[in-house]
């Protein structure tokens, strides 16, 4: 095995893997729009039919949505000991929004400046793509691969993966692994690689808060009777205080104090105060007391009000008491949060702020736990060896603030940790018009995961 | 002059005033539709004839928008102590809202159990129609009136009156009386008259609060930068404290205990917190610490929020922080309490109560005073006792929690109190569908304002 063969032959077939992807790209695989359904079931076959290329045995796995698609290059002959790399990906993509702000059609693949720009160029097919390349090269170049080789790619994820929970259930053998392999993150910056090793959780609240049973005329009432709208006010203002901290009881008790070694590295790779500014076009940074900007939207938990409605909205005046008032409230968790504790804290926390008069209601929309990869783990230390050897820089460790559900799911169900290698540009209009994926990335990106593959095939299963 | 000659005559000519009425209520002058507007013109030269045919010079006033109609009887012939009366009323009307609603059309009045169902027929043609009654009775029985009688009706009333303050104005010495005579307002109940001696003033606001130059992903920034939904929770919370009392300093700096008269007479009267319950579906009596729901709602100031709106409101869940939060908020204000130093401490309390990182925006859409005639002038002696003559039962004093802007408006500008004989049930479905106008109360309406010229004819201006 020579691993100059294996990125020679990459080289050399580059040309039909980007036409592949434009192809690829060219499906209208929208996850949200049901008239799309024959497209997502056509790109399920396609991709199905590229994994078999590589070498792998492939299957369509019906769900009651839209389709997966597993694939298995089965055991390394001769080695037992060999790993099993489980490749994650999802082809469904984001509706392409307003066709006006797109500089080209979104879903006719264009390459500017180095840049193919297409609805889900970045998130998640040209990302794929790389995975399909490397593990091509390999099969092509070598005949089999250093590990075991699975792929599932889901067709749900823009939709919140409503089924894969039930088919990682049920497939829970098939899928098993040693490492879950994701690219569906981004880079740290242009020329620095990232590996991302924890994401916050997330639990999302609906608080409904009723009062009269009608709308009143406040001229009428105005002073008898209990205003959801204030009532809700009264509630969400409770959930923090004075220094920024939820007030929610027991809250913070399980969440870890942030190590010497994350702070140091925040301090050095995380967003800036100045950073965040400038990008949010806010005028000072505030947060939990005491921590950086970095830390407070990565390793501690927060709580923000994502919708208020209630009453009277419309241009002008109306002098009502309304009938009810509404709040989408949701919680980043940090590792060792229990999202169903936190949860219950939540609401019990949300009917003892309610004041005498109004009705309280409460509906959770999601609940997920937090993942942190063990940073000192052989998949981490091979990971960041594959990506410093792809994009000849050292990659950053990264904490990222929002969620993927997937990872505390494969975490629980597989027993696997997940090895985040992330291709895209940190400002590549992910869900926006004009998003993109750079060609050059690509390139990177199949080199880092030939060397992945390279490297993890040198250890043995514990 | 005989009182009975009076009486009889309107007995007499009482079918040929229901048609009139008719006719009246035919006429579509739905003031915020622009295609209404020739309705409204129309409308306003026939009030001009009938109030020619009751005997006064009347002439239309064109305003920016729709016009109003002026009429005067002249002065009293050898009485230069009589007094002057201006009959105030307006002929637009609210839109008729769903047809669906409606048992029979709005704009086709019909008469089912003695009632005449239609879009203004309580609101205020029908009691609008009591006065020309009357003082078409005096003039026919007796060729003149035994007070100066004019007469103001508007066709904006509906839409806010907003060039009723620029016209009073500029007509103020055409429009000077002793006392304005108002019918829009309702009984006590089905048998019992009501004066009503007071309305609450009202300020009322919007309240914008800023964050981030767009909405943020909560994932990538939660924790990180001020949430505008979060900030106003916080303002609108610090409004109350825990007695239900409004926080803004200085917000009851001028306001009048309430009398022992008022409390007996509210007590006796008002809404009881049994009433407030049933009526509105609410759980328990919500307000001010230390007051009755009727004292809260009327001589007492409130704070309500009526409105709502901020980031993502539609079903499920959008992990966003919102750019920006908005809310409606008014205060019901009561007598000695300024409308434009209370706006101002509005204003200053919520930018104090604004957390960091936050910027707010204050919007006024209205100020106006509360107004309370005094209750013991020979104007309220006499309507009292009209009031009594009229339905054969004495009226309650009664304190409405709604705001009247014109009543202060003509204290301030013509001096002049007003009385307000109300002559429409409590539940007329004001502003709703199928709106009613008892015809027995256009005959005890008409009667009282014949016996209130009668009394007001036997005072001579101080």
């Amino acid at each position: 095995m020579n691993l100059n063969r294996i990125l020679a032959t990459f080289e050399a077939k580059r040309e039909q893997h980007l036409e592949d992807m434009m192809t690829f790209l060219r499906m209208e695989t929208v996850s949200t729009a049901p008239e799309h359904a024959p497209d997502l079931q056509r790109c399920a076959e396609w991709l199905s039919r590229q994994m078999r290329r590589a070498g792998l045995e492939s299957q369509i796995l019906s769900t009651a949505g839209h389709p997966a698609i597993f694939a298995d290059s089965g055991p390394v002959p001769d080695r037992p000991g060999a790993l099993t790399l489980l490749f994650y990906g999802h082809y469904d993509v984001q509706p392409p929004g307003d066709l006006e702000l797109w500089t080209s059609p979104p879903f006719e693949p264009t390459v500017r400046g180095g840049n193919v720009f297409a609805r889900g160029s970045a998130d998640d097919k040209g990302q794929v793509m790389t995975h399909l390349a490397a593990l091509s090269a390999w099969h092509d170049a070598c005949g089999s691969f250093p590990v075991r080789v699975k792929i599932l790619i889901e067709g749900e994820e823009e939709i919140g993966s409503p089924h894969l929970p039930d088919l990682i259930q049920s497939e829970k053998e098939r899928l098993a692994c040693d490492y879950v392999v994701i690219s569906d993150t981004s880079k740290h910056s242009e020329n620095v690689p990232a590996l991302t090793c924890s994401t916050r959780g997330l639990v999302y609240k609906e608080i409904t808060v009723r009062g009269p049973e009608r709308d009143l005329h406040s001229g009428q009432y105005g002073g008898t009777v209990a205003n959801p709208a204030n009532a809700l006010a009264a509630i969400l203002a409770s959930l923090h205080d004075h220094r920024g901290r939820v007030t929610i009881p027991g809250f913070y008790d399980h969440v870890r104090p942030i190590s010497d070694a994350q702070r140091a590295r925040l301090a050095e790779h995380g967003m800036t105060d100045t950073q965040v500014l400038s990008t949010t076009g806010s005028e000072v940074p505030v947060g939990e007391e005491g921590y950086s900007s970095a830390e407070r939207g990565t390793l501690r938990p927060s709580l923000d009000v994502n919708g208020l409605v209630s009453g009277f909205t419309g241009h002008g005046a109306a002098t009502i008491i309304p009938a009810n008032a509404r709040a989408k409230v949701s919680m980043r968790l940090v590792v060792n949060q229990n999202p169903d504790t936190t949860s219950e804290a939540f609401d019990r926390a949300v009917r003892a702020a309610c004041p005498p008069g109004a009705r309280v209601e409460i509906q959770t929309h999601s609940q997920c736990a937090a993942y942190e990869a063990p940073e000192a783990s052989d998949g981490i230390t091979a990971a960041s060896a594959a990506l410093a050897a792809g994009y000849g820089r050292e990659p950053v460790l990264a904490h990222e603030g929002g969620t993927l559900p997937i990872l505390p799911l494969f975490a629980k169900v597989l027993g696997a940790d997940s090895l985040m290698l992330g291709f895209a540009m940190p400002d590549c209009n992910l869900h926006s018009p004009d998003e993109f994926f750079c060609l050059r990335d690509f390139d990177f990106g199949t080199r880092c995961i030939i060397h992945l593959l390279d490297r993890l095939g040198r250890i043995d299963h514990k």
